[in-house]
């Protein structure tokens, strides 16, 4: 089958990898001409992690690698999904299947990812790939579950039987803005769990899984989805991929961000913060560890004053 | 305020030390005359993590122990809690406060140790202390936040009021069979979590704690609990301390157990999970987590089928 990946990145460079190699798919993996990565897939067919079959195709002509394609994968930053879907028209994008491959929520607006790609593609069959998932730990062949959901059981049933692969086990979510929310709120606990354990207060994380879940899963509830949603594979099952992993972007910004390190780019949870906030008003959900990273990255608080207070404030019923 | 605590191990014995360094109290820590961890105490007032103020008395004598303080804290082996109280008579304990400071399950009887100490002393205050913690790190001031939980609110406030300090945050629990299934269930799946870490599948442990709180609460709902409960400080909330630490038995036993290395004694996770089985069959709950770590340590099935069956099975539904 014709896969074409949107975005060059880490992730959509594994995937690139993963749909050709696991699975034996045609794939053309789309970059902008002016990326630094693309370039260097272009001249080595390969990146710091992955040497790529010859079969895998590059482009930098996205019109063309998506006309070519029956399935779109896409994997660019969340909050340039909009501008990367203005490139595109409904007519090439017609009878395609979409699946985004990406964790965040548009700060702009606080609309869900999949919400986005519907104000241009109204009509598409659109599923969302998230949960836990590493790409070193794949390339080394460690095994791991993820999710996929749609607003369609026929959607989810084909996205699965295109991609499953005895490395990756797939579930059919039933709560698409859950786990979109979750999914994307995952990363703003991450920092969180970066800045404890640049306060040397790891201990916390517990508490901070127990609260974390807890605080998502209200917000998921009180815009439609189901709690239950935020203990799935999405959020809690990506929590030890985001909160105790060293390979997690997120949770090494927070630490970083916390000793005053130098950070190369701002992890993808701090446009999420931003959003979530908003969310959290529109639907009346407190979040404190959201507010409490804002106030931190953005409010610039005192980390420890912030994170203790989160914790270690005064004693109450758990419940 | 006079606290005797009962049982020399590790944490009994930093009990010992908080309750003395911490809160102030006048604390005598009983050991059993031929432990060797008790005569270590006696002879040079410290072990190999902890060194004693002067004001703590050390003592074999369990009845003078008991008969002298206000408030017992136990801290023995749960599966050797009946044998210890076979010891006090109920007119001693009269009018005292009882803190289980334990997790675990009674293996031969699927009996909470709240029900095991109510069949000896019926009409005594009786509150459980749990939660996550390393001593290691309580020592170094790391602070955490942990759950005190007992039928009567009046209980709870005043083991409250005697422990808390700005090492440790106390939250008061509502649901103490769930507080208790919760806190013993923690060491199966940190065993779990070791199993997959041995079998270099870290990656499955978000998996498994998604999975884990979810079988767990289940457990719990039909027990009679909320399963809500699974998903606060006493389960998830002691995740971080026993699915990922480095200081975690449980999860040290069950890595060992895999690679075959020698282990110096059982975690108190494998007879736990003998209890949790009987209490599945006898509630109707399907316990999978539990059933394959039984099967690995029990059962002598192979580990790294049994795991990955757990995980990567046929595709479903993830609710």
């Amino acid at each position: 089958m014709k896969v074409t990946v949107c975005g060059c990145g880490r992730w959509g460079s594994f995937l690139a990898w993963y749909a050709a190699q696991q699975c034996s798919h045609t794939v053309t993996l789309y970059g902008r001409e002016n990326s630094t990565h693309f370039q260097q897939l272009v001249q080595t067919h390969s990146n710091e992690l992955i040497t790529f079959p010859d079969t895998v195709q590059f482009s930098s002509n996205l019109r063309g690698a998506v006309q070519s394609a029956e399935v779109i994968v896409i994997s660019v930053g969340a909050q340039s999904l909009r501008s990367f879907l203005q490139e595109l028209t409904a007519a090439e994008c017609a009878g395609k299947t979409f699946v985004l491959c990406m964790k965040g929520i548009e700060a702009t607006t606080g609309l869900r990812l999949t919400q986005v790609v519907r104000e241009f593609l109204p009509d598409v069959a659109l599923a969302v790939w998230v949960g836990p998932g590493h790409v070193q730990d794949f390339l080394q062949g460690i095994p791991n579950c993820m999710v996929i959901d749609s607003d369609s059981m026929e959607v989810k049933r084909r996205v699965v039987k295109i991609f499953e692969s005895p490395l990756i086990r797939f579930y059919f979510g039933d709560d698409l803005l859950g786990n979109e929310v979750g999914a994307a709120a995952k990363n703003v606990i991450g920092i969180a769990a970066g800045m404890l354990d640049g306060l040397n207060k790891t201990a916390l994380k517990g508490a901070l899984m127990s609260r974390g879940t807890r605080e998502i899963g209200r917000l998921i509830q009180a815009m439609g989805g189901r709690e239950i949603t935020a203990y799935g594979l999405a959020h809690l099952g990506d929590y030890e991929a985001t909160v105790f992993s060293r390979y997690s972007h997120n949770r090494k910004f927070g630490e970083d961000f916390v000793q005053n390190v130098h950070y190369e780019k701002l992890a993808e949870g701090v446009p999420t913060v931003t959003a979530l906030l908003q969310l959290g008003e529109r639907y009346a959900v407190e979040l404190p560890i959201c507010k409490a990273v804002d106030s931190v990255i953005n409010g610039g608080q005192e980390p420890n004053r912030v994170l203790s207070g989160l914790f270690l404030r005064s004693i109450k019923m758990e419940f």
